[in-house]
């Protein structure tokens, strides 16, 4: 069976969002099986935030990549920020835009979800 | 022709977010014609309560119902927040998660709205 | 190439809001190039208030509409609010219903945007 390939936008630092897309993620998994999935979250605006080691949200994160969830830092949020990548949780990728991202898996034939 | 199917989020009890999210069903019946549309709302997290037959938009769910509109609602939340499926308005589907039911839906070609 | 067609969705008055979908638009031709893609931001409930020509976003809206993106006002709720079209930014399209012109363009292939 083709794999589901599903992308959630990030672009808040309210934690209630943020713990709806986390928890979204996690429940996502365990009902469509973590073998059939291919997931990636790309945060960008304040959503970058939840990437930064320092952040509450560093565990969580580490977690989920060690389930094969990929993480997608905006660049151009990181630049206006003046964040630099080695503040990031090890293994966030960075794309040159949230936005372009979204779009461009989407083009892919990625499924969105916006929690 | 072909209808269009087309899932709609709620994961939020704002009654703002509500009113939207019921109002766009209407308007997009209105405006497509009830004729030629799929419609379900899926409804997760704080945003199942509606679904409630003591909740103040039940009379609108069931009337939203009568013109074909499906409602499902997602068995984790419920199980989270104890709710039994007895106290929802008569009609109401489970599914087993809602972000599970909105991704499976995408991929058999429906259309997502996130109000 | 085929370009990538983008739908933008805007439904709040929240400033914050505004501006994510505005520099969403702007990064995302910046990242992808304006000559592969072809934009529309629809406006609808308190979204369409951006288009008013009195708006502090009037004159952003113009320059974007210069570099190719397209508008369109919900004319459901332009009715619904009494605002006549003679009082939108010249260019600004109306289509039946915001949310109707969101499932038909996703329907003829359009990515889903929402900010």
């Amino acid at each position: 069976m083709e794999k589901y390939r599903v992308v959630f936008q990030l672009n808040e630092e309210d934690p209630l969002r943020i713990n709806l897309v986390l928890s979204n993620i996690r429940n996502l998994i365990a009902d469509l099986g973590g073998e059939n999935l291919e997931i990636e979250l790309v945060g960008y605006s304040n959503g970058v935030k939840i990437f930064l080691h320092s952040s509450e949200y560093a565990e969580i994160i580490d977690n989920l990549m060690f389930s094969g969830v990929k993480f997608a830092a905006c660049s151009n949020t990181l630049n206006a920020m003046g964040i630099k990548t080695g503040r990031l949780v090890k293994g966030v990728e960075m794309v040159s835009s949230g936005i372009g991202e979204l779009v461009r898996k989407q083009s892919h034939g990625w499924i969105y979800i916006r929690p």
